[in-house]
């Protein structure tokens, strides 16, 4: 049979089976499985279970595994024709707090209508239960209509993400044999903003510090001390200031080695997207982005690297006044990464320059907060190519390669320890409201997000 | 009689009435006068009637008078000889938490003998009452002996001090012609720190601002925002660091206006002190004085201006981390004064500064937390030679004219609103834990306190 006959059925019988898709998405979602509260775990492994058993009921070999935390769901289908690729979700919910904003019940989830179409109303529905699910009724269409799948497949669904994945790394130091394949696929991204399918070829790093500078053995009073003692919130204010020079680039020695101009190529696709960086931070209140003259908008947020202070506290800040020069100053500092920039090398050069700060009489206290590298896929792999394509046929317009801002750690996990690249796909909305009350899923992310999948899968086999 | 001879009498009363003084002031301090808390406000009000009782038994004119706030208690001598004196003095006291901390019941006074002498114990000994009783009992025996006071006294005895002194400003208004005189005498104040008998004659000015710099509407997550939307607290940090230079001078315009050198004599005086600043700092685990280059410590204590930042808060400062830009970042900075700095001006000058520094997308907004010029007394009054001689001839030692790196507010006020400087004398010593539990007032203080202000007495009738 010609390989887009063998699609097109496949696509067919997703389209006639949505209903029992969204039956059994539904299903998925009354299942409370919230990692972060151990009132929960029995309901976690019960959504494990439940994953495990749709998927041994397509024929796949699927087990719940137990780690320190909660369980993984591994499946794995008869090897295929094609690359090995290792899919990965996560069955884990976020927490429902505070319900009463809630409209409903988050786990008796619902199909709701709106003015911009129907939609999945409930906890999960896009992060990331209803997301996995595309992936899996592509899996089960094609099952379906063929018998088989059109590339050798893991599936790797994890339970902890929403409380920062503890177990993940371990579980796949241990069974990187198993896992690795060529290629990963993940489905925990959005769309680009306006609705545009896309993939997302790279995330920043994140490095995270917190620096404590500490002077007198107590809070010292500014009229007996003021002008004698050393104030641990003006060597902190100093050190924290002189991290930046007038144009707001970083001043650390080697902050920006490894942080790579954009390629040609994506500079002309970023441009495409029509991103503007007032409106953008018009949502926030704000109008006037700051940033590296010259560059645009999606490459200051994407593709290059910042230094931000989190949080600062030290001395008296309640209700009134309190004429104190204070024991201890406290700042939280983070850099996104990018490119290859090295967060330990950065953070050595944070720590000398705060201490180059430090007078006699104060000493410094560094916590490290994590640190990882930039992830950047390598799309001059074909898959890149052909997913792209397979996304623009199933939408009807051309997919983009986009960045993020921010982090998936377990797509960095995947490269550093089983060496593969992630391909990034998904089809959240900005208005999914994840982690928040009422979120959803758009009856069309699901329908098409499946067909998307199948497609993929048969570009890809 | 002669005036020695008459000054010997008084003397000698004194040295046989202290037992019968110490029972006086056991009373006084069993009265738990505490006026921050609203619950004591009845026994405030006994404390001002067990003032007023003792003082119309000596043959004042004696009166307990309503403010807003807890009472005055105002005692008016027959019009004396020589010039006319107010003395000023507190009868509330701290609260006393942590009450576990003290050994015996705050409110139950003992005498117990330490390796140092005997001490007073119990809330107020030092602060105010037994400081405040020094001077009632030199009047006391003044009038026993002689039936007369060398002077025209007025006494004022306020009850909130303790809370911050709100009705204060306003009482001196309302009576400022009952009140006025030639010169105030203040006991709220030590002897120098090696039990030197001392008179401050300089107390440092007060300046308190908040500033509040505002973003975004909203924290923002630093992988979406980064790069693009400023950061509140990098904004005000800029700023705070920006308001010292490198040798840690204030570099706002006019900062140093009215800031005067030391003066030769006071400088003499000063240095006599034997003042070290390292020995001072390592009481609080400190060694290394800062401080402008050339100055000695006393001089950046008590006559140089300071700038502290007090308290910064934004952002997320509990355990773990955030990676947020937050919407907001608050700073409390204050500056103690010297000379005629003026605060206004100077509060003027910071606003300005931190103007400069916002980007468009932030706001400031800036709250005033008081404002007091420095109290510089004329040391050229022959009252201030009369007085020091009469603490030298008392405790057999130089007395010294010392400044104080703090604000009395209330010599600000006498000088402000009624014209007249304020002699400070006090027997205080730095380890009667004032404010703490286990107060304590040595009994040397008391009994060489009343008699230091017999002979004052003397010296300015």
């Amino acid at each position: 049979m010609a390989r887009m006959a063998r699609l097109d059925e496949v696509l067919t019988t997703l389209d006639e089976g949505l209903p029992a898709a969204l039956d059994r998405l539904m299903a998925f979602l009354r299942i409370p499985s919230i990692s972060t509260d151990p009132a929960y775990a029995g309901r976690v492994r019960e959504a494990a279970g439940w994953l495990q058993g749709e998927l041994a009921a397509l024929g796949f070999q699927a087990t719940v595994e137990d780690t320190p935390g909660h369980p993984m769901v591994v499946a794995r289908s008869q090897p295929g024709a094609g690359r090995s690729l290792l899919f990965y979700g996560h069955y884990d919910v976020q927490p429902v707090d505070p319900l009463a904003l809630w409209d409903r019940d988050p786990f008796d989830p619902a199909i709701e209508d709106t003015p911009a179409g129907p939609v999945i109303r409930g906890r999960g529905a896009s992060d990331d239960k209803g997301q996995l699910m595309t992936f899996v009724e592509a899996c089960r269409a094609w099952k379906t209509v063929h018998g088989a799948l059109p590339a050798g497949l893991v599936l790797l669904f994890e339970g902890e993400e929403e409380s920062g994945s503890p177990s993940l790394e371990g579980f796949l130091r241990d069974n990187a044999e198993r896992l690795r394949a060529s290629l990963a696929l993940i489905c925990d991204t959005g769309m680009y903003a306006d609705g545009r399918p896309a993939i997302t070829t790279q995330l920043r790093g994140l490095l995270g510090e917190e620096i404590v500078i500490r002077g007198a053995d107590r809070d010292l009073h500014s009229g007996s001390f003021g002008g004698l003692a050393a104030n641990p919130l003006q060597v902190l204010v100093n050190a924290l200031a002189a991290l930046k020079d007038a144009q707001g680039r970083v001043t650390l020695p080697g902050f920006y080695d490894g942080a790579p101009e954009l390629s040609e190529t994506l500079r002309a696709d970023w441009e495409a997207l029509g991103f503007n960086a007032g409106d953008f931070l018009s949502q926030v209140g704000l109008r006037h982005p700051i940033g590296e003259p010259g560059r645009s908008g999606l490459e200051m947020v994407w593709n290059r690297p910042t230094l931000e202070i989190n949080g600062i506290a030290g001395g008296y800040a309640g209700e009134g006044f309190k004429t104190v020069l204070p024991a201890e100053a406290r700042a939280k500092v983070s850099c996104r990464l990018v490119g290859t920039q090295d967060p330990e090398a950065i953070r050595e050069a944070l720590r000398a320059h705060v201490r180059s700060f430090l007078p006699t009489d104060c000493s410094v206290e560094f916590h490290p907060h994590g640190g990882s590298m930039a992830s950047v896929m390598d799309i001059s792999d074909p898959a890149f190519g052909a997913a792209r394509q397979a996304l623009s046929d199933e939408w009807g317009r051309e997919a983009a390669f986009i960045g993020a801002g921010g982090s998936i750690p377990v797509a960095g996990d995947f490269k550093r320890l089983l060496g593969m690249d992630s391909l990034l796909v998904g089809f959240a909305r900005d208005d999914d409201r994840i982690h928040s009350p009422n979120e959803k899923y758009d009856v069309e992310s699901f329908a098409k997000g499946a067909r998307s999948w199948a497609r993929i899968l048969a570009a890809l086999g």
